[in-house]
């Protein structure tokens, strides 16, 4: 308990998420996690985490030795301090602040950057660093991807020297935590019809506009906001500070899905950025194009990491809970059900470790990456939909860990492109036809 | 709002809910509504409910003047009363008292009881106020049915006439409001096992036991305890009144369904029921199942309100939403699932329409009924899954409803009788064998 | 052309079936039955059909003593009759001849159609017929669509007089067999893009083109033919007899699916059709519709029947084959599987139920048609493959009913209207949009 | 014409086909493949086999060079001499003799065994062998499991030196054709509960019993028979050679999946095996699961064949069918099924890749290749179901190549393991508790 609170005086919650900064602080240390509730004393629930059973045709023999201390390294931290209270923060739709130093300790915020502070992981280790998150919590997971493989990696691959060397060695390891705004209200799927505006003046740019769902923004120190450029009428880039007068943030509010997660409407009016701040890498939409490109491997990976603990807790749960004088894993309906989550987990991750690969070795495309995402998360839909009904009633408590991955899944299938979204890009990559506009001026477009 | 006041003045929450009760009460009394967020103009969100386009098939020729009737004054009431508030309520897990007085007025209470301050509802309009509660609001439909088709209806069932005459006026009108309590933490699908005694001692019984899952049990005026007789080792039921020392009810936290529902863990510590508060129409669990065999048929309606809301909403989004110059109710992936869900619909109410007519002609088998209750939520689940999906980032946002009817259905899925167990209900109906216990002594059992 | 018309005359296969006629019809006469094999005595195959066991919800009830009179008539014919050959035929790809007698005698024919020795049957009767044949043989039920409410309704709704009184007397008794030609090889789903075409000549008309998946078309006395008039460029509608000339049909090969029904490629070369039989009743293809409107109902009753009788035999087999020293029906997984075809039965029932009663009210339309019938297939298509799992390896063989009607439903949910077009049909009517054509001129069509 | 001719002289179909031989020969060299029938000419049918599209994620990359090889070889036999022709042969129900020569030339009869003239393939390596098969047709890849993964195997792995020395020069190169007879009428599932007896006479054995489904069982030239030793009661193993008077084989009909296989009902009637032809490595049905691991590999492999043969079918059709103005390619509803077939075939073939690498490290288990097997086979009823619908009504027909695929992928559904054995044996490995056997004695049984 001590140890929280020195933790969290080093990281305290904004003032803005609702209540005193004495009261939320009070209410965080005196967090004492679940526990086992005296009335349900057959199953356990998530605060003693589940083995990991899930692998079932020994896909760790494909990993380096590095991946899976990473691996281990991830899933500790996970099992052992986000798993005791993560529930209740998801109950209450607040951020676990308390955990941040864990993460900073870790080792992976700067992904798949290297040098400038950054670990330099692998494509796949990233993956094992976003499943093993998963597997506890979904929103960790997504914190994880939004810090490290949108802004970061922004900054990483699209940034100027001066604007890596200052941000990367804190952003790598957590230390300043970034936001990065695409999406606004009038444009999800249609992403890169984005209408907020840079406009160019002495010294620097001039934004305007809104943005929408973009986590972390309610908080973070370094936003990269998404913007048309009103001359050349390109998507550019710029870095916005915390503090910036012309900079605020909503939270969002009544998610049903990572609840920790602090989505924020974004209102940016007559907001400055120094010339220094905007990112030279970004001259159009293409060059957003490319960090999707990695992040949404990531996002492949993200289903797994929710439908590996759904299936550990699984295995546990029908094992200890009983009912008409056995273990429910003793019935045929109760078995067929959790052995078609293992199957359907095996293959979620192969299909993310062969994306991966096929980054590694510089041939993925955006067309592979969309079937991917797509397809692991209309299977993970299943796996974590299986694993509810799996634990019948408890299957509706967060405690017991599928109800709240069962409600996360909802926010993968959808975010970075829609399931439909992403099954048009590979639909266009397999046909040569682009289907996702209604096609205008009489003629169906055939790629050449 | 001076009207809330005044009503709330009768109706006050419970001071155990957590927070003082003035906290509480001020609170509820500044609750605005949801609004329609700044943020987001393209699209409404449940404040405005959207309007009924579901009936596809006009199935309302199928409707008594009478059952229209109820259903026009319930939607109205929830359209109205329920939609604007309830949001926010679910969302802090709390039951919405303030709204009670309105259900005090509605004149459902009693459900298909006939006297003693009782409508006389037929099964078919009992079903069409739980359909309009659940289009709006699951929680709201589960209150209703806990109340008046578990608790009220068993006491006008199997009730003493003296008990009749007391509660039932009350009750009849949510003037008292009821709970029923018949699982336990060891027992959910095999329910008839249950371990709560009820022992003879002078001049009454003394309860010793636990329940798990009970709605209204932290709040109610009256809850129907399900107990063993420790003589004759049957099921009896008593009624335990509000303030008996011997029962105490703890809140279920970390719900991600029904969340407005108050679930609670009782305990009952020689909790002491007077001769006169046993329920003589109970001698065996055959009695508890004529309760369960008509709440069952609501329980079949259930889903198919939490299905309407889904689709109104989806009907209106697809035609305010706009994505790529055009609104996507024009895209093909967006028509077939939403042609799916109301082709599902129409089903759905067909059968718990014919199952009602079954019970008012005096043929419905439990079978039948499992068969409807198991099937409705399946095809429920995938309607509300479509739902979620059609509305992208705004379906995990329980202000645009579907979110919150997604989460919800989950728990239809699961309580009164989970599928697995309404399914092999169904199944020993048409094949005379039970396969639900793991069969034993080495002989499947044949029914004759 | 002449020899096949003297053996249609007394219902012999005609010739190009394969072997000389006199083999063939030996085989027919000599024809016994599939029988039990001894090599498998376990369990019943077609030839004994299995009782009726599907009306889980006393469906019956609905039906007026007429309406249980047919079902009952054509079910006796069908399980006496059509069940001990079937398979055999099917297994062949020929026409069972030898039944058409016992279609006379059924009073059938005339479907809706009343006077001119027609029988009026209601619109439920006709669905009654229709999954009666289907439950032992969906292509004997598709002959009666064909038939019934295809070519003989064109002539009863929208022939002339002359011709009512020419033709309804014997194609109302299946004396004179029709066929109904519309779909051509290169317009399938574009029903309406016909090229077919009619030119005016001195005394009539003469069309030219080609007609494809006609069912009927090689041997039956009249095609009703759908063709373009070449100067108002509307779709018109002939009367072309047997023996005409200008009309060829081969027969297409290689189906998987209703095997028995002969579908027939068509060549129309400089056909000649008198004045007298142009249907003067059809001036575009609004007229058209007016019959696909009826038979569509038809056709949402079909894989009812194809269901029914998929559960029938599945009812009885559980029971009968035994594994693991059991009846398979006392296994968990086959009970949740045989109880999921039943409640997806009668939800299918009540739709194509529901829909029959909008048409006989007059209130039915397009779209409702169109959801019923997508819908029923969908779940259609489910039934069967659940039967089709629950029969392991007999499962493939035709000869246990099932292998076939799941085959067949593969036909039923492509014909009249593929799924995909019957969904956006049903879309339009929900959405006042056309999603069916890749909208042109930049705009998407709005219906008012 | 005069290769089939030549070639057909060295394997000509034995007589009890049907028609006297001469017939037979006759029709099967004026075989002219299907053609293009001019009544469709918007898209081409599978005698042109559409090109290979369907590795998304390079997954040639993970084979080594040999197996690419025998991948390229069996695809070069497979899409010229089997797809010209099969689709004829399968209507017929027939076995493709004159296809057998190109099987003695192809090098893969003896799949992984290595010496004895046979080619030892790698586990992958013959995978691909039985996908290339599959991709064209299904029957040809089961011939090949049956032949060479369950016959050939047996001698093999269990056999006697003399045995091996003597048949798999001639096996291991189809020169002499095997069937494998374990499945018996009373006994599928329940595979190990088998009737047949061996009893130990003078100088050898008498077999008597009856078998089913046993695939070339009609015309092998070497039947291996497992039967019970009257004396231990346990399991053993025998080859009958063609010609046994105790050895009678009836052809199934009325196969709605794999018509080309040969499924015969076996009689065995006082069939003397002289001592020489017991297979002296088996002694126990352990024994017979040694063999059935590896083929369950195979069968793991085989549906995926099927699913990239509709795959290729569906890429090409859409492209060339047109409607409405435009190919079905560009149509939403279209896209989104084709790479979804696509997103599971990577998956599948990703299963069945690790599976055999498993296999080939010496790890796999039973409970393994068990859940692969299900897995893999569910997901390719998914596969093949939506190419059915893409087609539309040429869907339907088996020139097309997806009609045929669908149908077969039933078979491969159900055998070597029902869908819900597979399941359950998977569920054994992941609970430790087998469920397949409703349990007895009052206990559930645990595994240590």
């Amino acid at each position: 308990m001590e140890r929280v609170a020195r933790l969290a005086a080093h990281f305290v919650p904004p003032p803005e998420h609702g209540g005193t900064e004495s009261d939320r602080l009070e209410r965080q240390l005196t967090l004492a996690g679940l526990g086992t509730t005296p009335e349900f004393e057959q199953a356990q629930n998530m605060t003693v985490f589940p083995p990991a059973k899930h692998d079932a045709l020994g896909l760790e023999e494909l990993l380096t030795p590095e991946e899976r201390e990473i691996r281990d390294r991830v899933r500790r931290f996970a099992e052992t301090e986000i798993a005791p209270v993560i529930a209740d923060y998801w109950e209450r739709a607040e951020f676990p602040f308390p955990l941040v130093p864990g993460f900073q300790k870790l080792g992976i915020g700067g992904g798949n950057l290297k040098g400038y502070g950054c670990q330099g992981l692998s494509i796949v280790g990233a993956g094992m660093a976003a499943i093993e998150l998963g597997r506890v919590d979904g929103s960790c997971s997504t914190f994880f991807l939004v810090h490290s493989f949108l802004a970061t990696l922004t900054v990483g691959l699209l940034g100027s020297e001066e604007q890596r060397r200052e941000l990367l060695p804190d952003m790598g390891n957590f230390r300043k935590v970034g936001c990065w705004a695409l999406t606004e209200p009038s444009n999800g799927s249609d992403a890169s019809a984005l209408q907020t505006t840079a406009r160019r003046v002495e010294g620097g740019w001039v934004l305007n506009g809104r943005k929408r769902w973009i986590g972390n923004a309610t908080w973070a120190d370094v936003a990269i906001i998404w913007a048309r450029n009103s001359e050349s009428n390109q998507v550019n880039a710029f870095i916005v500070r915390k503090g910036n007068p012309g900079y605020s943030a909503t939270k969002m509010e009544n998610k049903i899905a990572l609840r920790c997660v602090q989505n924020g409407d974004i209102k940016l009016t007559d907001c400055f950025v120094p010339d220094s701040d905007r990112i030279p890498g970004v001259s159009s939409f293409n060059d957003t194009n490319k960090v999707l490109a990695i992040s949404r491997i990531m996002v492949a990976w993200q289903p797994v990491g929710l439908a590996l603990g759904a299936y550990d807790m699984c295995a546990r749960y029908l094992q200890q809970r009983r009912q008409f004088g056995a273990p429910l894993a003793s019935f045929q309906l109760m078995q067929e059900k959790l052995q078609r989550m293992l199957a359907n987990i095996q293959a979620m991750w192969l299909m993310a470790y062969r994306l991966s690969k096929l980054y590694e070795a510089g041939k993925m495309t955006h067309e592979q990456a969309s079937l991917v995402k797509a397809w692991n998360t209309l299977r993970g839909r299943e796996v974590v939909s299986l694993g509810r009904e799996l634990l019948g009633g408890n299957g509706i408590l967060s405690d017991f860990l599928v109800a709240k991955a069962f409600a996360d899944m909802e926010a993968y299938y959808s975010y970075e492109g829609t399931y439909e979204v992403n099954a048009l890009v590979a639909g266009r990559g397999v046909t040569g036809i682009s289907a996702i506009k209604p096609p205008r001026a009489g003629k169906v477009q055939v790629q050449a």
